[in-house]
């Protein structure tokens, strides 16, 4: 049996990452974990996160994950050190921050880059030290919390106003009108990114993290010589577990607009 | 010592009963407890809610608590019985269903009732099922769910357009155009009354459960002769305390939206 891609985030937003990395690496089973007991992560402590999240981490390596994907941008900003040590250095661990800022700082063109996420991510601070060590002179970011935008997706409003009125609230001042592009700095966005598009110059490219994020694990996957071929097993049957710690009607109809219909969740209570 | 009122809601939004006890009770003292490192209740399951509730329970109990309030219409709709069970006969628990209903159903004017709360809240029924027991048989019950308006006010989006448009989302098709009165069945609500206000009929009623709830505290402890009165107690002072589970600099700022100025918050972690 091939082992699988153990993906988490503090709810269903990271789906949108599992989404991609099953697009890209079709041969590959993933197990999914979203915390939704304790979602959202994005306006809790540095040090609650930690918790939460390195006990999700064990989880995922005791189930035998080949590699862990933080599809959570809270996470990434304020337990990646923790995460990892719980891993080891065995297991390559992919965080939202580093993919895409090397992305974004490795693109010629790039200048003003904006940033958008939640509050336990901004003010980490994470995606400006490591753009500042890519050392791309030329690149600026500019960030801001705008909190209420993922409970928005998270409620099911990413079809109507509620979206654009949050996004106007938190944009109206213009802060963003001289950025060359945008980060959605929380998995949850990417499905608010027609809004978000109405509400900016045309001008400014809007960067896609979960296929970046999922690039980054496929390129590294390879590197370790660890991903799975459609040859590399006979036996081999791609199989997706989605595990959530509290399932409720809600989740599992949000489930189907972050990933896409036939996804079957299962409550898995970590203690 | 006087013991204190325990007071608890998953968040800081129990804090508009906070206010509205210690207006009503000046001689008390109050112990709060806000389960901030699991907010929000609204969209958990029963279980968890039950799970979450009574370990707060317990800590209010264990702290000399001499009257339970539990400030969350999430936790009083799902957790009632199991919160009373822990609690034990000797001490009162007031929730936030049974006072309300009972006032409105009392009203001789009452008729059809609006009902808007989380969706722990209305999933659960319970206010349907205090109405019907009430024997009121002209009172008609009319009942929606309005998840993101809770999170919209944590997030400090009480005094601009944002609830507007949520709450123009979520009764645009006119549901609650009938209702003689409507219960803000959940305790961050009384923050965005006055937009409520402006979307209904000037005729309906818009019930003020956070007030109704103390005096029923207020009632309940006359009953029992345990309230502390402005001489009970000569070496008495008023003592409040204000515990979280998760303490972060939005929640300050947040809980003297909802109490009004000099609280000062903690981070108590239960286990």
């Amino acid at each position: 049996m091939i082992r699988p891609i153990g993906i988490f985030d503090s709810g269903i937003g990271g789906l949108t990452v599992a989404r991609a990395t099953c697009d890209l690496l079709p041969n590959e089973s993933i197990l999914y974990y979203g915390d939704t007991a304790h979602l959202p992560y994005g306006d809790k402590s540095p040090e609650l996160i930690r918790r939460y999240s390195t006990r999700i981490a064990k989880h995922l390596v005791t189930s035998g994950c080949k590699a862990i994907v933080i599809a959570c941008n809270s996470a990434s900003s304020n337990a990646l050190d923790e995460i990892k040590s719980v891993v080891g250095s065995s297991i390559p661990v992919i965080d939202m921050v580093h993919p895409v800022v090397e992305a974004v700082s490795s693109d010629n063109s790039c200048g003003r880059v904006g940033l958008i996420g939640t509050r336990a991510t901004i003010s980490s601070g994470l995606y400006s030290r490591v753009f500042q060590n890519t050392g791309n002179s030329k690149a600026e970011l500019l960030s801001r919390a705008t909190p209420l935008l993922a409970s928005a997706i998270e409620e099911g409003f990413f079809n109507d106003t509620i979206p654009k009125a949050v996004l106007e609230a938190y944009l109206e001042d213009g802060y963003f009108d001289s950025v060359d592009s945008i980060i959605l700095g929380c998995t949850h966005y990417p499905l608010v990114t027609d809004k978000l598009r109405k509400l900016l110059p045309r001008s400014v490219k809007i960067i896609d993290s979960p296929y970046i994020v999922a690039t980054t694990l496929k390129a590294r996957l390879m590197e370790l010589g660890i991903e799975a071929g459609p040859n590399s097993d006979l036996i081999h049957q791609v199989t997706n577990r989605f595990e959530v710690s509290d399932l409720t009607e809600n989740f599992k109809i949000g489930a189907q607009s972050f990933f896409g219909s036939g996804i079957d969740l299962e409550e898995v209570v970590l203690v």
